[in-house]
């Protein structure tokens, strides 16, 4: 595009936001519903007794580009992989932009980029999408949110309130690899240089793990506060205890050593493409296997077992050591790394 | 809620998130999908044969409360109103909240207030969210996006390129209300105090339109880029040309002054709470008594009439003149007014 840089008239709703819309946005990630032009994306009927599955996330992430991925990465993961969690199929995108006015194009436009090839690898159709353009100093270059729409296929009913005594915790890989790649990016630390994020979108695996475990209870993925957050979701959800074995959680050298020197902790760290599953224990060999058959899932492992409350304590997450020691993993309280996703 | 002003942990994914949502949001338009609390809400199965309508819209007004509305309403009636031009019934919204660190608390909850009080009148549910809060300086206090699903009956079928020579052009009211109440309110204009903005769910008013007259062709709400653009739209997507009586045009004095004074037109200014809907010529009374039935509908007027386009010279909206004379009404260009959705 000749403009070098996002301008006001951008956002204008007239011919020069129509310019942006033709030259970069349906140029990257143009489909047969956003080509219709009308203010709604009109889409097919679902299947009779497919259910909806619908979930919204906005990316605010700096930097914008990052080892491993960069917010058009994120923007799409993080929504697909939201719906995919409800064991619907993800099938439509919307993207709503906030640019500040001059961002550099050329940023925009490899963005895009990520954004059609990210959409692409994970099957999913950008239908309908708003452009809006800010004043210099009233953004951070660009803010993306993503709203998904997945169809559930009839009989598949999974949440987070469904896990029971002796059902088996699995993790899909390593964690706090996203959020300690963003801040070593951040704080430009040297021994970052081995480290990516792992941005993904797990739809494909998660559909991996339901052929092979159908009777999965739920998925979730352990983004922003980290494992020990969507941990404790689920204890709350189901009213149960959580065991998790320290030593069997996988996590990377470089991402405990940040933690270590940084006095982070990393089940507290973020993460973009990691599914944390709860499986009858029957059944969690066969989650594993399915994970570690595709690209995302080589280091999956069973981290933990469902336990039931102790009444008089509410529903914990218990973190058991080499030792056979147990302390109280909590839930994060505040802000650890803003702006990781 | 305690704290009085948001903090970058309300962002954080963990249990001060846990809390703005539990006692704002949820408490203002808490709905059972979102009490759910998983990551994706799932939404029952669609008759069927219905098909599906997906819109998104952000908003980064400013002010953020303004006469008539705030951002909150404009907020839940934007994309209302898009997901309804499709012929839909508009049933669930997602909201994506961007938060500047220090936005007053207060200031927040007027705002959920004024979602939730929205979202009732349009009958709509609120069923996911999303909340980030970002540095101090990199926003504008508060962005909202909102993405919303509806649901569009077996057989209907509307598109802005259906318009056909011979229909008429019909505009629910007067325009312009909006982009100059937003306008005089930043720049405190005294002439000002007799305008509001027009902000309003309008799928109540299309649903009475489409069952008095079922032919209608198309419906689209002339927001960012005003009535002239909507038009171009039309003539473009449908390959016709559209002739525009500029008497019959309903415009408020107050807005006319506005506009007169300062070299705006009011034809490319914004509206919220406007709907242009093209009509089969014998459908258009039928059209304009649905709309009058309505408290949004009042002083809509049948504006013009879709002709064949010259095929030499493209697809032109015309302004005809009292005196006979016709203009071209062209399509904004540029930013006229920024921020004012």
């Amino acid at each position: 595009m000749k403009d070098e840089t996002v301008l006001l008239g951008h956002g204008s709703g007239g011919s020069m936001m129509k310019r942006i819309i033709d030259d970069v946005f349906a140029k990257a990630y143009g489909s047969e519903e956003l080509a219709q032009g009308d203010d709604a994306a009109t889409l097919p009927a679902p299947a009779p007794g497919e259910r909806l599955a619908f979930s919204t996330d906005t990316f605010v992430v700096t930097p914008h580009f990052f080892p491993g991925g960069d917010i058009g990465r994120l923007a799409v993961c993080g929504t697909v992989n939201d719906v995919a969690t409800s064991g619907a199929v993800p099938k439509y995108l919307s993207i709503g932009m906030v640019l500040e006015e001059g961002f550099p194009m050329s940023d925009l436009e490899r963005i895009c980029a990520t954004i059609a090839r990210t959409a692409e690898e994970a099957g999913v159709h950008v239908v309908t999408g708003d452009t809006k353009v800010v004043n210099r100093g009233h953004g951070d270059g660009i803010y993306i949110n993503t709203a998904g729409i997945g169809l559930i296929p009839e009989g598949r009913d999974l949440s987070g309130a469904s896990c029971k005594p002796g059902d088996a915790v699995i993790v899909s890989g390593t964690i706090g690899d996203h959020g300690i790649t963003i801040m070593s990016q951040r704080e430009d630390l040297s021994f970052s240089t081995a480290l990516k994020s792992d941005a993904a979108p797990l739809n494909h695996l998660i559909a991996r793990v339901l052929d092979a475990a159908p009777d999965v209870r739920c998925f979730r993925d352990p983004t922003r506060g980290g494992l020990a957050s969507t941990l404790n979701e689920f204890a709350e959800q189901s009213g149960v205890d959580i065991v998790i074995s320290e030593d069997d959680v996988p996590i990377k050298d470089a991402v405990r050593g940040a933690c270590d020197m940084l006095g982070y902790d990393p089940f507290q760290v973020a993460n973009e493409g990691k599914m944390v599953c709860v499986a009858p224990a029957d059944q969690a060999q066969a989650v594993i296997d399915a994970m570690r058959a595709g690209r995302y899932g080589e280091d999956a492992a069973v981290i933990g077992t469902i336990e039931e409350s102790r009444p008089e304590r509410g529903h914990k997450v218990l973190l058991e050591t080499g030792f056979g020691s147990r302390r109280i993993l909590d839930m994060l309280v505040g802000e650890q790394l803003p702006r990781i996703c």
